[in-house]
């Protein structure tokens, strides 16, 4: 069928009608017909074993858990929450889930899209770094507001998590980077597939009903990256993990999908990207699992600046400085950091994740580099103000995006320096067990006694062995 | 910034940090800025006023309105609209609106999904055939439900309906053919836009508000055409009818969004369509009306038969033929309805609307084509079972997509001949008022009483002088 035909039949749209079911163009062609990815994907979902899942990666599974439960409970304070609760609370549904961190309950899938906005909303979360994915931000939503639905037990939420990220993490990788230089926010177009795959598994989905509900997912995409730096970012994820669950709660009863929502010619991966690569999907799932090399931020700014920030604080700590002994900071840095984040004078702390001057200046005076250390207050602090006038940031072509290196000139003449090899949180320096608590620790600090911020933190911890998964959101309840 | 650099950061991703908010690859370009689409679409939504809309238009947003609702009655019955009932209601808020030809309500963004997905199922709805979108899909099933929520007088409600409209349509024109031809299902992806602007009218959005609304609709679009054939399609104007009413919502109480969500280098156009021309939305809103060009369907099927049942219903009447006296029937058609129709066959009434020898058949039989002509009893009687026998199909190339040539041989010798010139339905031959009354109560049969169907349509034809157009939905319950 040629152009003309296929979009207008001389007068008649094609697209209303069901005829569009046969679409000759594609029977017409000789090409090797794809691999049956939405299939393998949905085999997958259903059939992968909590047995079969090694120990270290069910530990990263209980690292991204907390991770990602402090960030929701840390950024359920944020104003964009108590807006989206404002605006859609006389539409929710029975008080079935928690909204971490605070004291309204909702639906479901309201809940999973309000705790998905709350815990992507100070960009603080867990990344996958070859993929650019936020893996958390939409499985662990869906599947935790289902979990106090419907009975779940910890290994079978932790199995669900894992099975959601890898279908995320898997698609994501087959589509990037073409995907993501498109403009397709892919935290928002995977976590769908991600949280319906998870959500799926939990109801017991059988393997064509989880077919179908990766076709609903697949025809509700989320998250452009022009929203980036406006409330609709954090929207992405929260929005993916509702679609995710409603696709899979759709499918439970037999809401029928295509067959190939994924691989076929008007599928997924052709109308939202420009190339695919489906050989680690035919050849790796439960083989491997990129949850492996999920990581997560030390520090609530942009991921540019980590080594300055790490290496002020090293120093900071190392020399006990204060703000007053230093003369000047000189910074080497990645090409990026200039492109990205030169803005001298930031007067809010939203502009603050925008500075390598203020970061580096706020490692010294604060020895940190938490949501505090990028707030309003802080950009304002007249040290921090003082000290970020004697910073100054100059390219070094030979360093790596994780590496900076840290000149300190003292008033007593007195010269230090750190070279950051590989930033704390980068893939060759990822956060301890202990870093993770205290970021945790930080995150509910003021939003949970923290008695119950601990006692929080050793349900993720301990997730697999919980007779309820449902008791990690209701003991983060605000 | 280069590729390397867009995509990762030598180990970091930078999706996650904000640090995306100022791309230096959009900054380095000197191309001439794009105009601003989304402001003149809000612009547009907020402001245009009744009294400026021509008496025409204003009576082909009646005809819409008549022919949607019509529709989500009568599809309200497909198994499809129970199984989302079922599969969802268990979240459902408040009984705050109507979900048409049934007794269940739900909230208004429960009602309308499902309200959006009963007038699409039966693919008997409104298409704009230059576009192909299905308009009234996902508008009206947005204001419908907000209406039953806060108060909406009947003139309020039409002019939202067109504005809606426009600004799916404009935007739908922008990006056609090259969206549809990338594998988008048009009628959602737009669709969530004219929810969000007409629903973002009702709630008397500001001008920045609605940049916002169709910021937040542009990072959720709605489906692919893969889908097609399935239960999904119809979830896709649904959806988007949710997604924009969720847009609007969010919106009125200040969640932001990117300023220029259509037209921005990461922004919708760009990322799902290769092509775009902004040139009728800078210059004709407001002064010519997309809504004129609407066109609605008399037969139940695909829109590449309904020559060929038009004439096969006209050579019925003009004779008052019986199936018996038929010797045979030869029909001269377009070309894509061999492609598309050539089961010679149908076993079930979704086979039966892609078979041409089936149209043919029934509207000699039957003397009509609606939904019942196309339904599971029609693709098997006998009747009509045994005449489709005798029907053959050649291509005639002169023919146009509106028109077929249909010549009956009759037992006794007899040569009718009837040349369609444009279907009924087409541009050229709209279906009159009368013609649409009675597809409307066609499709309320069964399901609402007469009187009250009556009742209905008067509504919708009087739809600009209605107190409340909440009555609309009330009066069309089940």
């Amino acid at each position: 069928m040629g152009d003309i035909g296929r979009r207008s039949f001389l007068g008649y749209s094609l697209a209303g009608g069901a005829v569009a079911l046969a679409a000759p163009a594609d029977t017409a062609k000789t090409e090797a017909p794809p691999p049956p990815v939405t299939r393998l994907l949905a085999r997958y979902a259903v059939g992968g074993q909590f047995a079969d899942i090694p120990a270290a990666v069910r530990r990263e599974a209980a690292r991204t858990l907390l991770n990602w439960v402090g960030c929701a409970i840390g950024g359920s304070q944020n104003e964009t929450v108590p807006i989206a609760i404002s605006a859609l609370a006389p539409f929710f549904g029975p008080a079935q889930a928690t909204i971490l961190g605070r004291k309204e309950r909702a639906d479901i899938l309201h809940a999973a899209l309000i705790n998905g906005i709350s815990s992507h909303v100070l960009d603080f979360d867990d990344t996958h770094m070859a993929t650019a994915i936020h893996p958390a931000a939409s499985v662990v939503p869906a599947i935790l507001a289902l979990s106090e639905h419907i009975p779940v037990s910890g290994r079978d939420f932790l199995n669900a998590m894992v099975l959601g990220i890898e279908v995320e993490c898997r698609l994501g990788a087959a589509v990037h980077p073409a995907h993501y230089d498109i403009g397709w926010h892919i935290t928002g177009t995977t976590g769908v597939f991600g949280a319906a795959a998870a959500a799926g598994r939990l109801l017991k989905l059988s393997e064509q009903q989880m077919v179908w509900a990766l076709g609903l997912a697949a025809a509700q995409p989320v998250g452009l990256r022009e929203m980036f730096g406006s409330m609709t970012k954090s929207f992405h994820p929260g929005r993916a993990a509702q679609n995710g669950l409603t696709a899979a709660l759709l499918a439970s009863k037999n809401y029928t999908s295509s067959g190939q929502g994924i691989e076929a010619k008007s599928g997924w991966a052709n109308v939202v990207s420009t190339q695919h690569d489906y050989k680690d999907i035919q050849t790796k799932l439960g083989k491997s699992y990129l949850l492996s090399e999920n990581s997560y931020k030390p520090f609530a700014s942009g991921l540019v600046v980590h080594p300055v920030i790490d290496g002020c604080i090293q120093l900071r700590n190392e020399y006990k400085l204060k703000a007053d002994q230093i003369a000047k900071i000189d910074l080497r840095v990645h090409r990026l950091v200039l492109e990205l984040t030169d803005k001298k004078s930031p007067q809010t702390g939203l502009e603050s994740k925008f500075s390598v001057y203020h970061a580096a200046a706020v490692g010294i005076t604060e020895g940190a580099g938490g949501e505090a250390q990028f707030s309003d207050r802080a950009a304002r602090a007249p040290e921090t103000v003082a000290l970020r006038g004697k910073v100054t940031a100059t390219l070094d072509a030979s360093l790596k995006g994780d590496q900076a290196r840290v000149v300190i000139l003292l008033q007593d003449g007195r010269r230090l320096e750190k070279f950051v090899e590989h930033a704390l949180g980068s893939v060759r320096n990822p956060m301890s067990d202990r870093a993770l608590e205290t970021k945790f620790l930080g995150l509910a600090d003021g939003v949970l006694p923290v008695a119950r911020a601990k006692q929080v933190m050793e349900h993720c911890w301990n997730a697999a062995n919980l007779k309820e998964a449902g008791a990690i959101a209701k003991t983060a309840a605000g």
